[in-house]
């Protein structure tokens, strides 16, 4: 496969993506090259068209992490995939030495490598990566339900930290793309689930996925909670919002003793009301990406069918529209996920 | 015993506390009646002498929680202690039939009775309460020291809530009575303890007692506990100065993954780093009052010398001198626990 001809989307500033032609690299003597399938534009990928990550991603960049595809090339010392094989990337690169690796805590490594952003991405017919990154699929599953892992990964995170049990009442805070994950995720750990969401269009989503849901601009969010629970509250509250008035809702809708679980990203540093925290002993827990084993969960739950992928897939664009693809996500008010296809024969 | 006249110590509102005679009552069928030896005053009894807590309290009120003393006599149906036996008073009386009491949670039942505050309390030479609010102490543990029980509780309680292991890192952020006990807790259980204060008094008593200390005013005390730990932060952090500097503080000392234990009432809603709680996946728990094994662990704490009672406690006063005690208190910049000497033969 030496100096192959790929193509490649490029980040190259200002909302503007370059669909040009690259060498694909070879695999070194750890690493996997993955012949991409699809690529689902992330959140965070968002971020970068908007121009907020150019201090870190740069001008020349091909970014994407949340794909599938099929092993194309290993290198010398890699037993652990061979060509063929349908697998998805775990895109952290920990280094290993840091006080959070030496725990243990290789995911939220102090200076962890996010590839697709710190690295070029999945954005390209060919992606070469650490061998370590990568997660066999079942040969029957859909190439590009399997895009979804990554963000389920992530929904999977956030539950399995919660501690969540089965008959346990549920409330998401924000019904996004990730919320709505969440909510799956949770439902299918045997949650009760409401969905706070101020949104119409995502709420009739939300709805038309078959959960409960709630405006708290219309409706008093902790009365519809304590009605729904005999006074008790939330048992488990995930926080997807990312505002004030969330951080004011994962509080007010808590049960004594209630996990909170911080899934959003505040930059500012909100108001939190502590006594309640004190008062009904509270527990906040932060939760960050996903480890090995909730890839795992997620590869299983798509593959058992308990996520709803093709609702949750909303677009579906070749590689070459990859600008076209953010401009509309980015206007879209009803967009869950939209996938690249990047592979012809995907 | 019936229509014994005892002394007791009244709140009478406006920081006065007036000493009477009453008639001492008789126990119910599952109630017991307690000579009082020692009650040592409380952060919650100064909030009262201050009237901040006239509305739950009246002012007819015998207030003080932090007692021990002798049973006296026992109703009919009491069969769990015998007169005679040394006894602490575990001061809550829950509902048992609301959704924290349901869930097991009945030390921060929704609508707890604090015996002391909602009820009479331990500032008089007889108290009758619930039987099921009694712990036996060994026979040989000094009634003086006995009355640290209540308090070393709460310590054990936020310690427990930690799970702190051996060896692991610690700062407690408050330096006040409650934080030293939480300090000698945490040390006790192993804990590599820094103790934050601002106090040059409260310092020199932690000191005293044998602790590592920073004053984060003239120190950098994330720079202090970055260099105590190679940079990996500490493993548990206790935020008992219930102040926006501590709020702050708490994340900026923290570890990956570490646990912070909110011990302050924070009557405000203070601005809280979020984003550290996502990014290095902090975990926030609350912390109130204690539970039966909390009551056991103080107990064994306090007979095997774990926590130096004679350096806590700074004074003892008559229960005739009771109003100058709390004056004496209020004053003091170096009083860390004052008891009053209730019993005649204490």
């Amino acid at each position: 496969m030496s100096d192959q001809t790929i193509t490649a989307a490029y980040y190259r500033g200002d909302k503007k993506f370059s669909v040009e032609l690259r060498t694909a690299p070879e695999p070194g003597a750890d690493e996997v090259t993955i012949r991409i399938a699809y690529c689902g534009i992330c959140g965070t990928d968002m971020h970068v068209y908007h121009g907020n990550m150019d201090a870190r991603v740069g001008f020349d960049r091909v970014i994407g992490h949340e794909m599938s595809g099929t092993v194309e090339a290993i290198g010398a010392n890699v037993g652990t995939v061979r060509p063929g094989q349908k697998v998805v990337v775990r895109p952290l690169d920990p280094c290993g030495e840091c006080p959070a690796c030496k725990a243990g805590h290789e995911h939220i490594c102090h200076k962890l490598k996010f590839l697709g952003l710190d690295t070029d991405g999945a954005m390209q017919e060919l992606w070469t990566v650490p061998a370590h990154t990568l997660h066999v699929l079942p040969d029957d599953l859909r190439m590009d339900h399997a895009a979804l892992i990554e963000p389920v990964a992530v929904a999977c995170h956030d539950v399995r930290l919660s501690g969540l049990q089965p008959g346990e009442d549920v409330v998401v805070i924000g019904g996004g793309p990730i919320g709505v994950l969440v909510a799956m995720v949770a439902r299918d750990a045997g949650g009760n689930v409401l969905i706070s969401e101020v949104n119409p269009n995502r709420l009739a989503i939300a709805e038309a996925l078959g959960f409960d849901t709630v405006n708290p601009v219309e409706s008093d969010l902790q009365a519809v909670v304590e009605a729904r629970t005999g006074g008790k509250g939330a048992d488990v509250v995930f926080e997807v919002s990312g505002t004030q008035p969330g951080v004011d809702a994962m509080t007010a809708a808590a049960a004594t003793r209630a996990r909170i679980v911080m899934v959003a990203i505040h930059a500012q540093k909100p108001n939190i009301d502590l006594f309640q925290f004190f008062w009904r002993e509270l527990k906040l827990i932060g939760a960050r990406v996903y480890e090995p084993e909730d890839y795992e969960k997620a590869i299983a739950l798509i593959a058992e069918g308990g996520i709803d992928a093709d609702t949750v897939i909303t677009d579906v664009s070749p590689l070459a529209e990859i600008q076209t693809a953010f401009e509309a996500l980015d206007r879209s008010p009803i967009a869950m996920k939209s996938l690249i296809k990047v592979g012809e024969n995907a």
